[in-house]
């Protein structure tokens, strides 16, 4: 029988995850939504995901695939997996998609979205998707540094850990979008590339936010940094909860337009 | 030396604590609040809550004083109370108020929010401030049955736990707002009264989204249960994660008007 592949568009919340890819001995958003699939299509499954998002990094638009030879109909896979996962994982929906189709090698474009908040005492209501930084932020500033960022980089500097060697990841990405916006108090940076590196959204964000001396970093600065194409030029990670895997987008055709209402 | 009269303005997630009220060995709101002022202030602290919200209810706008002869600046004590307190209860404002100020027996309105995620798959990121109920409600419906609450009513058919007879609680109250409104997939109860009694918003709310057959609960249906004076005549409590005590309201004059920023 030919095996199918399945497409399914996830939510979490990444709080209580060490991150989606599995690692053992803890507890990860892919461990729990495979030992989920096996008990629905009696065969063990292995999921590839769109972002390999990090301990702590939530997802609005997680993209995932695997391939399985059972015949169940997509939309009872999805009802099933959402009576079976815990309550910080939703399934959006489930598709069959082209036998071609892999959730990362496939996506053309990841949207990310970093969000502040920026009023004066700590917000109780999204602590668990921000961070707080208290001192008025310019977003104009930002902005204005930010497009430094856009375009077909060497982003050596603004991947993996502070203070490490950038590793032998490859290191040219292309930024398609690095914007601030303000709603009220709350301060949302949405970037996209066509895919990022492991720590690269946080790194970005944690060095724009950093203050020289008095001011915002500059475009100048950034591009300093970029060229110097070394991790330690650029400024601290920032912290996870504050990272959101917004949407994930495919050539058309490769994947169903929509994936099916569960 | 005449003691002091310090009022608290609180927001606090009621997720982990078991209602605000102080209770033997449990986590509870106010236990958390009384040793972190202990710390503070030197001596022990005894406060009063305008509303003792339930397990799991949460307050945007919860009021509590205290008595004290210590002498710190009140600035003082709302920063201090910060740096103490855990991250799901943060204090908004501190201000010495009149001698006679009582946040209990002082207020004269409370104003409370339940709120009803009515989409058809979960709501990852409210599902700790609201309840999940898929079916199409409707709001005008529910707005036209509600209107039968308002006013000065015998209540102790919506007062205590379902099934159980409602005990002593004086049981006129004067409800004078009781409001549906839809953000989207997002239903909002606001309603408000002089004063609510143990449990009185849910059982209400879970009168109101009772199905009546295939209908919504009509205002006849409502003023029936009203009569009938016993708890038994109305529908379920419905579950506290959807509550939130909005805010409290004085006398003019009883308490500065604004609290005193922290």
């Amino acid at each position: 029988m030919v095996p199918r592949v399945i497409r399914l568009d996830l939510e979490y919340e990444g709080t209580r995850y060490h991150g989606f890819s599995l690692q053992p001995g803890l507890l990860t958003v892919q461990s729990v939504l495979e030992s989920a699939l096996v008990t629905i299509i009696g065969e063990p499954v292995r999921v590839t995901a769109a972002g390999r998002t990090d301990a702590g990094v939530h997802a609005r638009g997680q993209v995932v695939s695997f391939r399985t030879s059972a015949r169940l109909p997509v939309t009872a896979v999805s009802r099933a997996l959402n009576t079976r996962l815990p309550d910080d994982i939703v399934v959006g929906g489930a598709a069959e998609v082209e036998a071609c189709f892999d959730a990362r090698r496939s996506a053309t474009r990841r949207d990310y979205r970093y969000s502040v908040w920026n009023g004066s005492r700590p917000n109780l209501w999204w602590r668990r998707f921000s961070v707080h930084l208290p001192g008025l932020l310019d977003v104009d500033a930002l902005n204005e540094a930010s497009i430094a960022l856009l375009g077909r980089h060497d982003f050596s500097s603004f991947i993996g850990q502070a203070g490490a060697e950038s590793g032998s990841v490859q290191p040219l990405r292309s930024l398609k979008r690095a914007e601030w916006s303000r709603e009220a108090d709350m301060l949302h940076f949405d970037c996209a590339a066509d895919a990022f590196a492991r720590h690269m959204v946080r790194n970005i964000v944690g060095t724009l936010l950093q203050k020289r001396g008095r001011r915002t970093i500059s475009a100048e600065d950034l591009r300093d940094i970029l060229k110097a194409r070394d991790r330690r030029a650029a400024g601290p990670t920032a912290p996870a909860r504050g990272l959101t895997l917004m949407s994930v987008e495919y050539p058309a055709g490769s994947a169903d337009a929509e994936a099916q209402e569960s």
